[in-house]
């Protein structure tokens, strides 16, 4: 009676890919039209225009045709020029690994880094800014998904701003779930992903590219143009009336829309609240449970996804083996420098409900007693419960 | 009762993407799996050994998480070296479109070109690799499908092993519904789509690469990594026991799965043989309504799509506009300079049916008609009928 | 290159089931919800209130949870009391198969029959109920589509209506495809199904029951309560707050929203002239091979189903596997004493398209010319052609 | 932060309809094809013998087009003859319901009733039929939901045969979720459905007739014919080269094959072995809060539903209603005379998972405590748990 590995798992509460939601699936399955086809193309067109409502912009986002790594290489190939300057600020391992893409362009690589427990301050960003005022674009990663940990973008933004930095900000698993948008955070370009909080699917991604960036990007002889790498090709493309400069992934692009149309239909305030219900009742259930969170504060902890350290004595993948086998659950691992260190558990899109809090903590808790740690399970499920309790 | 630009097609005859075959369509509708799940990874494994297997190798192929030129620009940028002359065969706007990729990363790129109506001839490309010893890689695109015409690669491949030349084979509108496979066809890298002649979706794109060819990788110090347009960091994600370097379109890894399998299930020597049914009957159809194929002789015309010579006073967009207008009937463009001048009817996938020929005839004629040209309906049906009926 | 009978069919032109709407095909694929879960039992209200609507009457209707014939066996049951005289009319074998059963229920069955070829005459109608003023209750086929014949509904609605006759419609195959609707053709018990012309699923069906009809099924002790067959059972099952008395069939309530859905969003007028466009394109390119309708004369034909009446010297099962084993076309067979007599072409839902019709003739006719029969099928799908080049 | 009644809900635990599994769900949405086609009615064999296989007998089943009370309903007209004498065996309000059908048809209603907390003692049901020579037909709810009991229809299948007396099982909620099958239960009819443990769609009923019932319903001439409830109409419906007497209900038939498909391929014993420990952990969380079982003792409860006795003080709808309103988790009523007294926790197909009993100790528990009451959700959900752990 335990799950093996190749049975399906029951419930996955992992950062990612997490599962889309009904109406996702079911949009995946339309007939696929061929892209030149005007119906498609007004598709795409309104698909667009959706999706900069979403993002609380008027600029149509460009979209790109792979998952969200596709787009943070390629906002790095286009707007960062060979005589540029780049702070890549490094708090986990996400916005460390952006850095390896800014180097192959920039002339110099400048990073703030702080342990991937921690957050960036501002007034570090500022003070660097000040000190170095060569300084041209600066790289930011909102939730560093590996650590769960949250960077405050809209302050950074501020920074850039009065020091005329444009700035590349990473909000794939954040932006959907939490109350973050590229023109807020003053973001030149803003990387998201339908895959992750809007619940679609992972084969797209989605880049707002501000007028200055834009600016930037057709000044710098090395954007690349004739390639999957391109914004350029893709900037316009979001036109009817305009030709894909490559086919779209017409699929993806279906559940693109279903994601987007069922994160305004729900009401994005709503769905953020859903998500930071769940992140806490989670907190509150591991805590309880005698395990820590990962973050070196709650402050800092994303509302998305929550990080929970390995305690003493025990193996990270045996914990999330145990959860899969006796319960179905999937967790996710940590990443790189985290690997071992601590277990994730997301809270994105249909899953960002708080009944999937006791889930979590149920099966973490019973996984961690299974293998003979300690894990009060029972303290946890109920530390869970008062705090959705609160909630109105 | 016309159809308007907002009406979804009725019938999609175009060179791709086309329909997806409806257990595509179901697959793309699966529940979202953690990539990182060992139930995905055994998936994953699974899907490309019977990739492998409808290919007709040993050797797994390398999944890209994008559409078909993401491959071509990949293979162009992992294989060819600093140091490299490259022979690029162009005898159509794809062929000669994969120059534009080589030239950025050779030393010097040849060409042999050939009105875009006709085919490469196997000796003229052995004279040229008699004449430039110096040549390392060549590349040829099978079925250059805004042309409709056909390369015999399997010649060409001899030649290339005979003079120790590299190869790279576009067949990403031939495989699946020609008799066309890597080892046949000597290609060192083979690339192809799921979404022709496969009838999958268009997410994804497949690449045989020889064991010739991965050596050639790997002595290019300029060959990508850490990037979606690199090979190697994909070479052995097909393995279980491997992590995925970025995260696969799960969905379209489902779709995948579906076409590969309905392949291998009706029989591959089946499917091609409706493929060539089907052009054949089309073929015999626009002839006897008076109009003119738009390859040079009949021996190269593609068993997966016909091109129609737009007739003289015509315009082709009004043509395919009135074919979808009245009959919801969608064909597709020409490409580039060939734009205007041809009318491409696809014979692919789900619709590589006898039927759909008399269809494209119909609907063809009748736009034609509609618009005040010459087009004998009714003896190209009959016409078309007669091909059908001679086939056991 | 035959499709065998494992294939699955190319193009379905039955005469129902049809192929549902891709929507309607997604719809089925939604979760399935606890009946009595208030989400549910909001979305039935909604659904019967849209289901009204497209049938024009403020009246909700009843959904029973199976095919057509569970509606008219129920409706004959709830009905008709012992001592209730009934006129059966009867123009083909739908109509003629109501009488068995009435029979079950009245006093005495009275008939009206023609030949099934031909439709009734409401004077008919007329003088037998002043002959006959015992006759409390009518019946008529609207569309019998074994003959593909229409009956003046309206015109005998009214003379209901004049002699205060209660009358049960069977308008299973040509609701959502003909102006027809419960009111206008002053039925007081109006049977029609999702899974003809509205491109649904086959496992419901619709009744609309007039005020006066309820008044007449509460006095009517024989009227069944706790069966399947009880209209009474399901009078307010469509209130929210009203619990269902036995189980829906969850996921056809998700497809017949769909289907009413789409026909009220693509707008009824137009349905209507894409079903009679593709009947009298289809009708004319018959006639143009040298074939015979059925139907006595054009005026009674359907504009949802072409009867074609079966060349002498050939038989019709070898007509419609013909059609099928060649070009994977699909059409209908006769039913009971027209069985062999000819073969049925549907003009339902997603095929209601004028290019089917020429699909239509072109696979007919070749069938019939594989046979050795003689059809001009170059000349019908001209003369199809020319009909619909004619509707704007 | 609340679920309201128009959101769907997030997670099901009913005693029925379930969600069905996502291969059903995706079958749902297979294309429609005409029910007299050849492949469908290939299909249609296939899949009947292939439920034939899940019941483990070589009868091919007769499929009826409604949910099972069309089933039971039709078994009652069928086999029950004007001069029989019928026993009932009453331990719930099912069981009891069936008395009500059966008293339609028989000369005389006997009943041998329970508490419906209670179930049949076979011995009892010996000591009638010694009583009661004149008995020819028993009727017998294997599992009567309401209550969440089970009945021994083994022993009593063997009292039936010593005393030749023909024996109808009502194995709706049992079959495929529990050991049992219509010749182990020495059943001549025998009603499930593909929509509870099966984790198929709500539109079909399957009943298997042995030949002994088959023989009493030729020699019962009142067995209806021509009528959706006549178990003789469709008897041969399933050999592919017989019609069908009225049009199946092709989707719900696509929904069936996937669900038996499935629970072939997963294993019935395993299917069975986790419905069985996911009964009992819910049933030792329910324990461990404090609460207590509607059950009269933990030998008869059922293993694919838990029922438990509303506590005093407190409303059934408003538990049901917290649950739903605050972790989105919905649990049925109680039905007829236990309405108010018990709440029903579902265990069947894809939530017959242990996860999913901690699920619900956490939901009601959590409810309850909401409401006032008093529920240990802590001990609970330890104590499900535990009976998790001891399961390998």
């Amino acid at each position: 009676m335990r799950n093996s590995d190749d049975d399906p798992p029951i419930i996955t509460l992992s950062a990612g890919p997490v599962d889309a939601y009904p109406a996702v699936l079911r949009a995946l399955s339309r007939p696929v039209t061929y892209d030149f086809d005007p119906s498609f193309q007004q598709f795409y067109e309104s698909t667009v225009r959706k999706t900069a409502k979403a993002l609380r912009t008027a600029l149509p986002p460009v979209i790109l045709q792979g998952e969200p790594v596709l787009g943070l290489e390629a906002a790095a190939a286009a707007l960062i020029g060979a005589d540029d300057v780049v702070l890549n600020l490094a708090s986990g391992v996400y916005g460390k690994g952006f850095g390896s893409w800014a180097a192959r362009h920039c002339r110099e690589l400048v990073e703030i880094e702080v342990p991937y427990d921690d957050a960036i301050d501002p007034q570090a960003v500022s003070d660097m800014l000040e000190a170095r005022p060569d300084i041209r674009i600066l790289s930011v990663c909102h939730l560093d998904t590996p650590s769960g940990t949250v960077n405050p973008v809209r302050e950074i933004g501020a920074v850039c701003r009065a020091h005329d930095v444009l700035s590349i900000v990473d909000a794939v698993s954040s932006f959907g779930g939490m109350d973050v948008h590229p023109e807020d955070a003053g973001a030149d370009i803003f990387v998201t992903s339908p895959s992750k909080c809007l619940g679609g699917s992972t084969g797209l991604c989605i880049l707002h590219v501000s007028e200055r960036a834009w600016a930037k990007i057709d000044a710098n002889p090395a954007a690349p143009t004739g390639s999957v790498l391109s914004l350029k090709d893709w900037r316009d493309a979001w036109r009817s009336d305009v030709l894909f400069p490559f086919t779209p992934s017409v699929s993806e692009v279906h559940g693109l829309e279903a994601a987007v149309q069922n994160y305004l239909d729900e009401g994005p305030e709503r769905v953020w609240a859903r998500h930071a219900l769940t992140a806490r009742a989670c907190r509150a259930g591991i805590r309880a449970m005698g395990l820590d969170l990962w973050p070196a504060r709650e402050a800092i902890c994303a509302d998305t996804a929550t990080t929970v350290r390995v305690p003493a004595g025990l193996e990270d993948g045996a914990i999330r083996q145990e959860a899969r086998r006796r319960y179905g659950v999937v967790f996710s691992a940590g990443r790189g420098p985290l690997m071992g260190k601590l277990v994730r558990i997301g809270h994105m899109g249909p899953v960002a409900r708080p009944i999937y809090a006791t889930v979590a903590v149920t099966a973490l808790g019973g996984a961690i007693a299974a293998l003979g740690g300690s894990a009060d399970v029972g303290a946890g499920v109920e530390a869970a419960l008062a705090v959705i309790d609160l909630a109105e």
